[in-house]
Formats: structure tokens, C-alpha cells, sequence
């Protein structure tokens, strides 16, 4: 995330500055407070959220800077002097408190914390918002299309349709989720992946026939060839001069990797392509197909026993097509020594009060039970209460149980190594084995539960008593 | 586009450089090419798309290279030293013509044509699909929100639930199609545009009641101040608040610019507040909204009257949350002398050989009437042909007529001045009004008709037998 070298203060929503200056003005930029991260709404119906973008969040932390240029422009868009002067020297010095990168996470849990004064707490919103929340719904999405695509290679391609710059963060999240390897070479630079691809229809276009195509790529790329099938006929042209470009490049010493199906329909062609390889004595050379996959799409097709080996999918993947925004919202729950909570006439949107921890509480399979969340230090409980209706409660005594949350930032240090994605997503592949089925199905997954200590319900009564009365109507 | 300040080059996929390894080791990378871009499908459901995104791509073009960390990775990866030496050397030195930047295009219409040799035409096609597909999808969205609410102030305020750095090229998009201000800072500083803010809850939070939240604010933004009066009761607290702190800043020579409604039903709060607000002689006090807005809120907003000033816009501008990326396509349509053309089963999707141009034809009220792609100087044509049932044919004589496309970069080098993105926001504004209202309406606009010209459709016909001849199946 070194992209925005210079001004990256100034990657935020203008609010977060003038509340900012607000607060150094009026000498209460130093009172301490928490605020709380979490999401609300799992995005394509699903039944989980790969918590994701930590490490990105947390390096760009360790960077979050106004240098000289961003000072000017503040002060000449109308900033306070002293309030500039101030940003000059500003770095984060909070703390941040959470779960693991790749954790699998569900809707209303304060997943990270971000302890610090009010100022800096308040200032780094929007740009943690903008990190963990697409990160997160990237990853998520990849990690339907692994859970579809079980063991098989998974390529992300989906730079020429990804939202901007933000093609850059959905490979880092794509590889996250449990993809393989992917186009975006500069993403697999940065993000020290394995970068992939092939050849385009216009390089075929550019010679007089397929065949010539096909052994002019196959002569300068002999170990790492596969070769697009469809620009002509592909069962009638792509196919039969790709097996005799194999043939080729058998007699020579080498393999064709694969060929690439992109377009008419994959299951019927995979098959039909499967047999003239198999019978051409070819049964080494693979199968890959793209086309507008999603994670649906790669299931029925796998369901039918299209033989493919390789899905490269693009577009859906990196912009997370049918949900492109995850609601994670960023709530102060704590100031000045007292847990705070934000009201709502909708008891769903009431915020939970205080600094608080999360439990997952295991059973004898040791299998995902239900996760509690309760206030800090207080100890064991043996109920967790639906938090909107608290009258609906969940017996946890008796079962194993995890922390999930630790402290990965200590005075704007990072604290513990930060995990490559391909790290994050092995811990995501484990972690959903211990996550009933019926939670990971793609139609109407079964809901996982999630509750309140008692403790907490009390606070959170408490303190929404306190609210309604000192703000009386 | 000044973010990628290293290795811009590496921002493409991985066969973009296969090929062009290809094409240089094979000795072909000097040959001359042409592709087009085009996309197929209107996004949102719409009747038009707002092309955006040509200043970003020539200001990247002019920048694009591969600089010694970049060549270094390249050959750790595998590609060829002579390859990675050229590379290190190489900068783009073809030719763009293009239509202006802010007009409004149709499917199929190829509006940029990049001409240089095969190796730096397909070099670029990752970098171009991604910045005009994207710049282009999130302009038309702010269009449309623009022809839903009238001359009322737009906001951006996106950034939180964007798609990563896409954010930033969002806000840029927001801009060119019709958005007055931005929350981004970041992207107001680099495009020129105005940012702007106001309070968060947690701002309200910190206080132990509303009313001094309010007063602090003021007093520190005595002359740009808005109320976000939805914290604890909109109509019982905020607004009253709200009116207590205007007079005071009314009697300070001050005046409160707005107050701002976050939740609850928008068309109840905004009638109310106004009420409100005028029965305490605030008329001057103006209604900001938010929550979720879209183009379609805005129109039904103020279709039942709600007195509502100002809308901030953010998840579903910023991601083009109903679709999330725009198809926009990169096809070879010329090479080395010859026109070429991407044969399909699918006639709607054969490609137009050779190098074209669109006109437009106007009608006698100096409206849009229908759009004519032919070959560069072939002269004037009688009729355009539906590409796909060429059978269908339109008469465009005896019509005005515009040539929409110029040459914006010569040899590399941009040779036009880059329009802003309020430039460009200006110049789409006077073209919708041009463009007949059946094509602008949200519930199954009328399509606007293109067509090719009679010699377009003969090389097509002639292109595609003569390809269909050598690939014999």
C-alpha cells in the first residue's frame, strides 16, 4: 500500500479534519477513546465474512503522514494555522486490538478496536473503513469461488474491469481468499505472488492462420505455453491445432501446460475438449476455462463434470459483482473514561458500550458453536443473549472456548508480524473447517449465532438510559 | 494518476507482456497495428454512458514505463534479458483518436482508436480498460443522479465504501459527471475540485449532550457549519437543538448553512424540519440528506415534494452499486495493413474492421438522431446498417452532421489540453440536452440507433470470408 507516497493524511473524508480541528481547538484532542469496527450485513447472501486487510490497514498506519504539500493545501482550503502546524507532526500512536487477519467473522461483532485519543482515533475512520471493508468483501468472494472450486487452480484475472486503483487491493484480498495466482503483475510484485497469463485473441488475429499463431507462441514460450482456443472454431480449429502444436512440443522435449476455453459453453466444450486430448494421447495437457464466472457458476459446471482444471475469473471476483460495498462502519464506544453507544429508534443499529472481546465457543467436534461478546476482563458467562432481543438467550457453559481478539498495534508500532496473504489464506481454509456446513452453503445458509454477555446487556441498558435521559425529548 | 510512482509499467496483466515478449523475440513488434475500444452494454439499465477517463489514461500513457525495480522483477520472473532490456527503454509512442472526453456514447461505437506498433498497442490495453472502464461507469452513474436532482447541490461521499484506491479515481468520475463537491481530500487536491464535511455521531457522542456538541461545533465553524441532527431524535432533538444554535450564531453575524438528515424516511423529516426551520425565520437554513442514496431515491424524493437542498451520495455512486463495472473491450481492428476482425459465432459480436470514425446526425431541432460509424475518409454515406441485422437500414441524408472523433495524442505525446473534470461535467450537461428525453428516462429508455455505413459493412463482409477461408473448418 505505498502508492499514495506523498499526502497520504490526506486520503480521507474532509469530516474527519474539520471534526478533527474541532477537537484540537476546543483542548479536547487528548481525552481517550475506543472505537469500535464491524459490519452488519454479510454480502451475496452468504453465511460468513473473511476478515481481511489488516496488515494493509496496519503498514498504512505506520505511514498515515500530512507532509509539506498536504499542509499547504489544507491551510489554503481554509484549515487553522495552529491546526495545521499541529498535522505537520501528527502520526498514530493508538492502539489497535483484533482478530485475526482471514478469521472467519459474522455480522455486529466489533472485530478491532482502535484505542487512542479522540483525535487520531477519529482521523484514521475513513481510511480504515475504505481498507477492511473492501478487503474483506474481496476476500470473502474468493473464498466462495475456492469453496466451489475445491482443490482446483484458481486465477485471478480482473484488472481491465476492477474499480480503478482498487484493482490492486482486490488481487491482495483475491490471493487472501484462496486464489492461486494472478494477472496483475504488479499486484503480484507488490504482494509477492505468482503472476499468470496467457495470450489475447489479438495475438492470433495478428497471423494469417491459428496454427501459425499457435507455434510461433509455442517456440518462444516451450514450457509455458497454454493456448487460447476459441478465436476461431473451437472444437473444429483451436483444438485440433492446439494438439498438433503439442505434438510439437513433445517431439522437442517440452509440454503444453493447457489450453484456455473462453466463451460458448464450458461444460459441453470441456468435455468434447477432454476426449480429442485424451485421444491424442495428450491426458497431461489441462483444462482451463474462463468466461464471466462466478462462484454459482463454477459449482454447476464442476456439478455437471466439466473436466476443467484452471478457472480464471475476473470480473465478479474483483469487484465482488452482486455486492460491491461491505457495510463495516466505525462506532465510538468508549470516551473519556465511559463506555458510549450510538441510539437508534431500530434496536438492531444500537451500538454495544465499552471496550469489549470476542469468544467462539467450540463444540465436542470442536466445531464452530456460537461467538459471545463480552466486556473486557470480565471474566467467564454462561449465556449470550440475541442482541436485539435479549429475551432470546444461549446456554455456553461446558464448552470450549478461544479468544479471538489480541493486540496487533502498540503506540502506532505494529506488534506482530504481519501475515502475507498467502498465509491469511491458509488460516482461512483451516478456520472453515471448523464451520458447519450449513453455514458455508450458498442458498440460504443457516445463520450463525452471535450474543451478548449479561454484563454487557446490563451496560448497554445502562448506559442507553443515561443517553435518553441527558438528551430528553 | 500520479499514485503508481514506481514500476507504472507493471500495472497490466501478465500476457500483455507474454505477447509483447513474443512479438519482439519474433521479430513482428515493429509492425503497425490499430485496436478500438468500445463497450457493449449499458450500464444501470440506462439509454447513454458518459465517456470519462481519457485525461487519466494520456496523462498515465505519457508516464508509462518500467523502471529498474520493475525490469529487475520482471527478469527474476523469467522474462527474457533482451526482452526486460527493451522494456527498460520502452515508452508508448503511438497515436490516440478519441472522442472528447464527457460525450455521450452507445454500445458498439468504437470511440478510441490507439495506433502505434503491435507491441506498445497491446501493451497499454490493460492499463486503458482499466481507467476508461471504470472512469466511464462511475461518471454515467453521477450523470444520472445529476438528471435526477436538478440544479441541487450534489455531494461525493463515497470514500469509505469504495473499492479501495478505487475511491480515488471515483471521486475524479463523481466530478466529470455532474458532482459539485467531494468528502475525498485527497481527490479534491489532486483534480481540483472543492471537499467538504461536517460531523460524524461520534462528534455528538463525545459530549454529554447534543446541544453542546452543536454549540462547540459552531463556535469553531461559526461560517461553515451544517448540523448532523439525527443522533438521538430528528424532529424532538436535532432540528430543536439545531434552531437554538442558529439563533445564537444569527446573533453573532454568523449563519448556520444547513442541518442534515441521516436515517429515517427522508420525504417526513425534510417536510417537517423545514417547517420547523421556516416557523423559526431560518428560511435561509438549508436540508441536507443522505442514506443510501441513488438516482432512483432522488427522483422519488422530490417527485413527493421533499424540500430537500442538498444529497450526499455514497455507496451506490462510487461502486455503481446495480453494476459494478462497465464491459468495455480492447479489439485488434487493423494490422500491418490489413483490416482485421474477431470472427464470432455470436454476429452481434464480430467486431468492425479497420480504421473508422463515428459521425453524429442532428436533426432539425439540433437533436441527437442517430450515430454512423464508417471508414476513415471513405466520405459521405445514405444510409447506416444495423451492425447486426444488416438488412436494417436508416437514411441520414439532408442531416447535420458532427465528426465525433480527433487526434488528442500524437507519437506519445498529448497535443490537446486535458479538459477538467468540471470542464467535462459542463460539456456532458449541454450534450444531454441534446439528446432526445426518451433516451434520458430511468424505466426502459427508448435505444438510441447506431449504424454502419455501406462500405463498412462490405470490408466486414469481405474481412470476416477471407478469415473464415484460412482458418477452414
Amino acid at each position: 500500500m505505498n502508492l499514495i507516497e506523498k499526502g497520504s493524511g490526506l486520503y480521507t473524508d474532509h469530516y474527519e479534519l474539520t471534526m478533527a480541528q474541532g477537537y484540537f481547538l476546543s483542548g479536547r484532542h487528548n481525552k481517550p477513546a475506543c472505537f469500535d469496527y464491524f459490519f452488519r450485513k454479510i454480502p451475496y447472501q452468504g453465511g460468513f465474512v473473511v476478515f481481511s486487510g489488516l496488515s494493509s490497514l496496519l503498514e498504512l498506519l505506520e505511514n498515515f503522514r500530512f507532509d509539506q504539500d498536504a499542509c499547504i493545501y489544507l491551510a489554503s482550503i481554509g484549515f487553522d494555522e495552529r491546526f495545521v502546524d499541529f498535522l505537520s507532526r501528527f502520526s498514530f500512536q493508538g492502539d489497535i486490538i483484533s482478530v485475526r487477519e482471514g478469521e472467519v467473522i459474522f455480522p455486529n461483532e466489533p472485530v478491532l478496536r482502535v484505542e487512542g485519543n479522540i483525535l487520531e482515533t477519529q482521523l484514521i475512520e475513513t481510511v480504515l473503513l475504505n481498507i477492511l471493508n473492501f478487503e474483506s468483501l474481496i476476500a470473502t468472494k474468493a473464498c466462495r469461488m475456492r469453496l466451489a472450486a475445491g482443490r482446483r487452480l484458481l486465477l485471478e484475472f480482473g484488472l481491465r474491469r476492477a474499480q480503478g486503483l482498487g484493482g490492486i487491493n482486490a488481487t491482495k484480498a483475491a490471493i487472501s481468499g484462496g486464489f492461486d495466482k494472478t494477472s496483475n503483475v504488479y499486484g503480484a510484485w507488490q504482494f509477492g505472488a505468482e503472476s499468470s497469463g496467457t495470450m489475447a485473441h489479438s495475438w492470433i488475429q495478428s497471423f494469417e492462420d491459428e496454427l501459425t499463431a499457435f507455434r510461433v507462441y509455442a517456440e518462444h514460450f516451450p514450457d509455458n505455453c497454454i493456448l487460447l482456443v476459441d478465436t476461431y472454431n473451437t472444437l473444429k480449429s483451436g483444438v485440433p491445432n492446439a494438439i498438433i502444436v503439442a505434438r510439437e512440443l513433445k517431439e522437442n522435449g517440452h509440454r503444453l501446460i493447457g489450453v484456455r476455453l473462453d466463451s460458448g459453453d464450458l461444460t459441453y466444450l470441456s468435455k468434447q475438449t477432454r476426449k480429442m486430448l485424451d485421444a491424442a494421447g495428450l491426458t497431461e495437457v489441462k483444462i482451463v476455462a474462463s468466461n464471466q464466472l462466478d462462484e454459482h457458476i463454477i459449482q454447476s459446471l464442476l456439478a455437471q463434470g466439466a473436466p476443467i482444471d484452471v478457472f480464471g475469473v475476473g470480473t465478479s471476483l474483483v469487484t465482488g459483482k452482486d455486492d460491491p460495498a461491505l457495510d463495516g462502519v466505525y462506532k465510538l464506544s468508549w470516551f473519556d473514561g465511559k463506555p458510549s453507544l450510538k441510539v437508534s429508534e431500530n434496536k438492531t443499529k444500537m451500538t454495544l458500550p465499552g471496550k469489549k472481546t470476542i469468544h467462539r465457543f467450540l463444540d465436542k467436534e470442536n466445531q464452530f458453536y456460537a461467538d459471545g461478546i463480552s466486556n473486557i476482563g470480565e471474566g467467564t458467562y454462561d449465556y449470550i443473549h440475541h442482541p436485539a432481543e435479549p429475551e432470546k438467550r444461549k446456554q455456553v457453559v461446558n464448552l470450549q472456548k478461544e479468544e479471538l481478539m489480541t493486540q496487533v498495534m502498540k503506540n502506532g508500532k505494529t506488534i506482530q508480524p504481519l501475515a502475507s496473504p498467502a498465509e491469511n489464506a491458509a488460516f482461512t481454509l483451516k478456520r472453515l473447517q471448523q464451520l458447519p456446513e450449513e453455514h458455508k452453503r450458498f442458498l440460504n445458509p443457516h445463520v450463525y449465532k452471535i450474543g451478548i454477555s449479561e454484563k454487557l446487556l446490563a451496560s448497554r441498558n445502562a448506559v442507553a438510559d443515561h443517553v435518553y435521559r441527558k438528551n430528553e425529548f
